[in-house]
Order: C-alpha cells, then sequence, then structure tokens
C-alpha cells in the first residue's frame, strides 16, 4: 500500500486524496474528542463548520433525540454548547446515545476537505486509537492519505507525531509504499517515540494549551493506543459512527 | 531571531515571509546551479517562469551583453537553451561574466512568490552554501524563513535536508526561536548529517534523478559548504548577483 501524509488542509487535492482511505489525525484534540465519544457510545457525531450550522441543525433535529452540542473556538468551550474539546467531557455518562453536534477550528475542515476532494473512506485517526484506525485501514486495501488537520493551515507537531505513530504501526506489520513526508514522519517519530513529550516541548500548540491549563488533556491525547475502536465518516450523510471494535 | 520553514511554495503567505529574510533552497537543483554560477563570475542571473519569457528577455539584451539561456523542463535541457540544470554546466568557463536568464519548474517559482509575499530580503540556499548563507542570515537581523522549492507543490526530502542543515548551523551558533516544522527540520537533519544518502535512498526525487543517470550532479549537490558564496535577489529589479565573499 501507499501511504502519503497532508500536513495541512492547504494541501488536500483531488490528486492527494481521491480514491484513497483518508485517516484524518487532529491530535489535540477533535479526533481524540471524536474517538472518545466513539468508545463511549454516541449513536454519532456529526462535524460542522461553524457555531450556526451547529445551532439550525440541532433546531431541525426530533424532539426525541438526544442532542448535545460540542467544540471550541479558541480552545474554549462555545457559548450555549453542552461539551468543549476535552477528551474527558466525552465520557460515557455524558455522550452514551447521545446525537453530537461538533464544530472545531481544524479538525472539521480537514473531514470536509477529505470529502470534497473524493476519498473513498474517511476514518478518524488519533493517537489514542493508532493501532485500531491503522488495522482499518490495512483492512482496506486502498492506498492511505493521512491528513493532519494542523493548525491555521500551518504544520503543528502533535499531529506529525500521530501520523508517523500510524505509519510506524503499519510499516511493522506490511509493504509499504512511502512519500518522502510519510518517510520523514515516520523517522521523525521513531526519533522520538520513547518520549513524545521530550519533543512536544519545542510545539507551539502543546506549550499553548499547557499554558491553558490543560495539562490533563494532553495527557489523555497522548495515551497512545487508549482506544480500541474507530469513527467513520459516512460521505453521503456527513455523520460519524463507530465502525465497530478493532 | 524567529526561523520558520515553508516546505512548497504553496505555503507562501504574507504573514509567512513579510518583512523576513527568506532563504529559497532547491536542492536538487536550481538554487545549487544559480550558487555556482555566482561562485563561477556570472555576471547576473535572472531567473523567470516560462520559456518565453526567457527567449524575450534574451531578444532584448544588448547586443554587447553576453547572455546564456539555462534550466531544464521535467530535469532536461530545453531545446534551444545553453545550459540544462546540472551544476557542472555553471563552470567559470562557461559563466564568467555572462548573463544568465534561468528557468526552472520550481526554484523560479519560490523565487517570485517570495518577492511577491513583500519579503525583505531573498537569498540563494543550498547544501554548497549552508555555512555562508546561514551567515548572511545571521547578520541580517531579520527574521529568516527557509523556503524550500518541492516538487510540483509537494515535500521532498533533499530540501528539508538543506533546510535542515542550515537550521542546524544558526542554532549551533545563535539563539534562534524555532517554528514547529523548523524544529521538524532540524531534527530530521541532524538524524541523518552523517550519512544524507542514506535518508535520500527513501526520496522519490533523488531516485528519479539517480535513475535518470544524473548521480554526478547529486555528489555535486551535496558537498557542504563546497562554495562560500551567496546569491541575493534585487527585489526590484528581480537579478540575482553575488553577495559577496562570505
Amino acid at each position: 500500500m501507499n501511504i502519503d501524509v497532508l500536513l495541512t488542509p492547504l494541501e488536500i487535492s483531488p490528486s492527494s486524496i481521491a480514491g484513497r482511505l483518508v485517516i484524518v489525525v487532529d491530535v489535540f484534540r477533535a479526533t481524540t474528542c471524536i474517538t472518545a465519544a466513539m468508545a463511549n457510545g454516541a449513536r454519532r457525531l456529526i462535524p460542522v463548520t461553524t457555531i450556526q450550522e451547529a445551532l439550525d441543525l440541532r433546531a431541525k433535529m426530533p424532539s426525541v433525540e438526544r442532542v448535545l452540542l460540542g467544540g471550541e473556538r479558541k480552545t474554549l468551550k462555545i457559548d450555549g454548547f453542552d461539551l468543549d474539546n476535552s477528551p474527558y467531557s466525552y465520557s460515557r455518562q455524558a455522550v452514551e446515545g447521545a446525537t453530537i453536534i461538533m464544530t472545531t477550528t481544524n479538525g472539521t475542515r480537514a473531514l470536509e476537505g477529505a470529502v470534497q476532494a473524493m476519498a473513498s473512506r474517511v476514518v478518524v485517526g488519533s493517537i489514542v486509537n493508532a493501532s485500531a484506525v491503522a488495522k482499518v485501514a490495512a483492512e482496506s486495501g486502498l492506498d492511505i492519505t493521512i491528513l493532519c488537520a494542523g493548525r491555521a493551515d500551518r504544520y503543528t507537531m502533535e499531529d506529525a507525531l500521530g501520523a508517523g505513530m500510524i505509519i510506524h504501526i503499519l510499516e511493522a506489520s506490511h509493504t509499504v509504499e512511502l512519500s518522502d513526508i510519510a518517510y520523514t514522519m515516520l523517522d521523525f517519530y521513531d526519533s522520538h517515540s520513547g518520549d513524545l513529550r521530550g519533543a512536544l516541548r519545542h510545539c507551539v500548540h502543546y506549550n499553548f494549551i499547557i499554558a491553558g491549563g490543560l495539562a490533563d488533556d494532553v495527557s489523555y491525547c497522548l495515551r497512545a493506543d487508549e482506544l480500541g475502536v474507530v469513527g467513520q465518516l459516512d460521505l453521503s450523510s456527513g455523520e460519524i459512527t463507530l465502525l465497530g471494535k478493532v
């Protein structure tokens, strides 16, 4: 299988996405939250771009449905929303059986971009489900593009480490053909796999989140293979649901 | 000083370029050729985008001027041009005193993009003049953006290693603030500085060039600090001239 990496949604093009299985990675924190929601029994999660879209969509939902609004702007909970962008907020108690409408700055944009560029399949990856998402990708028989959400259209290190970890797992058990950037991300991960936080001390986003008092969130996001589940985006409905225990 | 890296011209934006010293890096082979031309006494080198522009510009030149057309399309010499894109072609015998009009696929685009995004200064970097260009950059007092030419708007490993080498030299002697990607490129270079070819065996462009019979060109392009000169792009005239021995 061929493995490629896009470091930001800015790099999305049909040539790098169309016909491939796309793993969207937004380690801090959207895809970690989505994976937590799937693991904890959310019925479905619908990513949307704007706060208004989230509010409009909730207003249209049947009243029998339990709907939660989640997401962040500038790392903070949105006024009037039920859930912020902390993976701890997506606990079983909070989300089991619920429909979650989520809007985040970078993660949602990556998911939508993958659909628009005609991915064959779109799944949700992170460090907490790296082995599970690697297994799903390998079993698909498709070529793979790992699409990092980045941060405001720039590279961010935690997504690179997540991408590198997924490639590391795939390379250990399959014959893979790596693009230049996929090899570089694998190499970067391998250099730091024993101490991801050591590398992340050089990461602007990591330091921003730690300074914001969210050290516990970071710890959650870095728990390798804590969750053995994968969320998959339905390309027509735009809903993420649990692909099943992997 | 702050150091940032753009992996392809696609990432160019005023926020990452304006007011900064930009080092354009296209290791295989444009910025290596330009540096060779400067070292070997070319009077000036004018990068242009299209073959037609090169032909038109030559037609307008005063007849007393010795003008050479150089560049490549798909790594090959252009019909009717004097020089290809091999650094060996930019020898003293060939280029001394001449005006060179050059068009290459990726390198020219990066140079033009840097000007359009309002760089304060634009200099030409490569592995063959890494220490010289680092010295010029440090002495400028400006923040630095290393702009990799990439390959068809994608990341390519040899430019990353060139960028990492320049950052390595700067970091060894100055207090630097690195963006996430600058740190990652430094880290990648440091992991492979003892054996750049070992890393490049995983580089699509390297293998393409080797397969094209250009192993000697690659060897030239990887000669660290072979040339102690730097070409600088004049932002108004669009001409690259020798900045002086560094």
